[in-house]
């Protein structure tokens, strides 16, 4: 008698139900026959395709008939199944790899093979969401060393697919360690893909901030794009900008993020590993990571950050790829605007020419670093390179392209308009703007909604160090209604983002 | 306009699924209203009654019609909701709390009204099982010190209600920092019952052990009392032993056992929080903790044991509770048997006089001690006067009143059975038993299937140094069926629980 042969046959009823994560419903006869109670997880096979999964199980009396298998939308699509499709359903045994959890929560090292066998157990839905959340917090709380970390970007950019390009130009990719407003990445794409290399960007959805890249790309352009959209739009004309959470790119990696959000946690080692398994497997030769250091970024002090470039240089090293740190200090926002469409409408008006601010000459700047990291430019040259793209208008000319073939039709900044409900915030008195707080501004811009809602957010009407005059507006909250608006004022009032001195 | 007009009116669809945690389902146009995704969390308001409670959203184009808001079994219980109920259900903010569990993953120290928020927050279920794990794997990796022990004490014996007794007799309590086997509680609490004092005693159900208290004692009687049946059977007769997780003495404590047990954390400042919480609401004061300590205890040595004999006084005298610790070596098993029903049956048969072994020794041992400490026998008497109510049968016979009084019918050793499945496993050389390994057992007394198999486990047919010869039994496991057996025997024999020399 073999094990497989204590697996239920049963059939498969779709429930019309998105969890977002893997659960299947057992009658509580069937559920007793395997022996497991709710919560615990099951196997389940699709009997045809032999596609398999694992899902944690609710029980009923009723909804789901002794026989059957309710399946949740997220499980029948991952299992190919439609009603009536035959599942064998078998208990599963306590995975090791929780074990390897509690080591690390015991502060111990982890070998490269327990990483990998974790990384394995999420992506195949054997840990669940607890047993991942103490995964986690173990790592923000307990750290990896270089090893660990090498490890863990190896490891996630195995659970996922990886883009090969069939060109000779040279593959190159940037990041920031955020925690500021800005995106850099919708300015550097379109100079860096107008020179001549491939940058096939996958970005984020913000974690801690009032918009990640993708969020604020997707206001231009959709950014669900395969591996097979994105290999191609960066081959025929330089560049792409795309949700890397759409792309089998390291699927673990997303798993995580999704736990790290509810908490805002974002731990360094995790960070490294997980910016480092994406440019990997997307391909990269060349990286350029923007570290900004504040107070109030998420890399505090200059001396962190040395630590975290010595680390993207020696996993860098591990992955063959060439990894160059550029560490900005950051002590006022990154341009004026918080939130999906107005950080898009920003970076679009650089692009245009509208004006050329901080955040503009940080492109430029990181730009010409990138241009220089793959020997595209000469040392010294890349800035003046950099800024010769953007002034010729052909960064913008390059962005619009790449907007097209994703399939966008938000090609000029006039086209994007804020969330309906506003609300302008005056000075009360004369003075100098001493401080504008980044992290501040961003607590208003999610409270009005961002980044869910893509047109709320946050916009300044001063700059850092200016003077401003008793009555003069100094920021606008956008919101999708009235009640998100009276949240975000309140917290704006409470806050006091802009001190005038 | 005030925030409550942002409510959105729905009706009631009870669902018949037992999720064991709150989870209501919104139709995607009602979720897209109400400005929320998946996995968010509202708050729901039955308009008539006025109950409230948060829940995680999943969302749905069909199950549930657009203004109706489907509600998984636990959520209708909890609103006390039928099919048609009007509800009120609003976005929910983001808990401030969620800070204070990032602040201890951050190895800060946490106020006491922090510490409360959190509990709070756990208890309304406004923070979700992310959120929770996080806050247990927070204080498992870096600790409470004494100030917020007691603070999580306070906070979580607040969480629930309080027993009162109406009499002079003094109320007394126990508790073993488990991580052995054996059930002393079922022996020490007709002891201590038939010597005129209280023990209202309620027990949890086993997170890293083969069986917990609650689990053996329910082989025996019904243990999901309410208080006020605890209250009624224990001034009738001296002692009732019940499951704390039925009755509300702080089930915030349940809540955070429930994530700890996949895990198997249970870390040393949330048990001592979780005992003494318990205890106080039981109305107990004089307590009495029995520690045993070795390498595969919870509490691995005398310098961990002296630290949190300390922390467990302090604590008792913040709430007004006389803790007495007592610190036991346990190298060996604390008896045969692992298993619920196993381990219930070797409890009855010490008090009906069978054997007098190791075990038994320790449950009179702890019976004097308690004894003493609230002042019932003078100091040096406790166990001769513990020994004298087993000897006599006193013991016994309290222990059936108690089981007849909880609803139970099982009175004596001889109805126990146990599971159907058996495998013995035999010396494979002459020898003396070198070792018998705990941990070892119990792990495959899990395999086996307990706790959740109450019939299963495992019994040991040696003792600690004694000789054997090859051929002889030297343990047995017993499974409800034959693949739990299968899984049980193939660890049995990797693992070698019982070395021989």
């Amino acid at each position: 008698m073999t094990v497989k042969e204590f697996f239920l046959k049963l059939k498969a009823k779709v429930l019309d139900i998105e969890a977002k994560k893997l659960v299947c419903i057992l009658n509580e006869k069937d559920a007793k026959d395997l022996g497991i109670i709710a919560l615990e997880r099951i196997q389940i096979v699709n009997q045809k395709n032999k596609k398999s999964i694992h899902a944690v199980v609710d029980t009923t009396q009723s909804i789901v008939k002794n026989g059957e298998l309710g399946l949740f939308k997220d499980v029948a699509k991952a299992l190919k199944a439609k009603n009536g499709t035959i599942l064998n359903a078998g208990a599963q045994a306590r995975p090791k790899s929780i074990s390897y959890i509690k080591a690390k929560l015991d502060r111990k090292k982890l070998s490269e093979q327990q990483i990998k066998e974790i990384v394995q157990d999420i992506s195949t839905n054997r840990l669940s969401d607890v047993e991942t959340t103490a995964f986690v917090t173990s790592v923000y709380t307990n750290g990896f060393d270089l090893k660990e970390t090498v490890a863990m970007t190896k490891a996630l950019a195995q659970s996922g697919q990886k883009i090969s390009f069939t060109t000779s130009k040279k593959v190159v990719d940037k990041h920031s360690v955020g925690g500021t407003n800005g995106r850099t990445t919708l300015v550097i794409v379109p100079i860096i893909a107008s020179s001549g290399l491939l940058i096939p960007k996958t970005s984020s959805r913000t974690i801690t901030s009032a918009s990640g890249t993708a969020d604020a790309m997707e206001v231009l352009a959709p950014v669900n794009l395969s591996i097979w959209q994105i290999k191609k739009i960066t081959q025929k004309i330089g560049g792409a900008i795309a949700w890397g959470g759409a792309v089998d790119l390291a699927p673990v990696d997303d798993k995580i993020i999704k736990i790290e959000h509810p908490l805002s946690l974002d731990p360094h080692g995790q960070v490294i590993a997980s910016v480092m398994a994406k440019k990997f497997s997307a391909g990269a030769k060349y990286v350029l990571i923007d570290l900004p250091v504040g107070p109030e970024m998420k890399v505090k002090t200059l001396k962190q950050a040395k630590i975290m470039s010595k680390k993207f240089a020696a996993v860098g090293k591990e992955l063959g790829i060439k990894v160059k740190t550029v560490t900005t200090k950051a002590n006022s926002p990154s341009g004026k605007a918080f939130g999906p469409a107005l950080e898009a409408k920003y970076a679009l008006e650089v692009l245009e020419g509208k004006f050329f601010d901080n955040f503009a000459e940080k492109c430029i700047k990181l730009s010409g670093e990138l241009l220089e990291l793959a020997g595209a430019q000469k040392r010294g040259k890349g800035y003046n390179a950099a800024l010769q793209m953007l002034e010729s208008g052909m960064a913008l000319q390059k962005m619009r392209q790449i907007i097209k073939a994703q399939g966008g039709r938000t090609f000029s900044s006039s086209q994007i308009k804020s969330a309906p409900f506003k609300k302008t915030f005056f000075a009360q008195k004369n003075g100098k703007i001493k401080q504008i707080h980044v992290r501040k501004c961003t607590s208003i811009a999610r409270a009005s909604g961002a980044p869910t809602d893509k047109k709320a957010g946050l916009f300044l009407k001063v700059e850092n160090s200016g003077t401003v005059i008793k009555g003069q507006p100094i920021f606008e909250i956008y919101a999708q209604n009235q009640q998100k608006l009276l949240v975000a004022a309140a917290i704006a009032k409470q806050l006091n983002p802009i001190e005038i001195k």
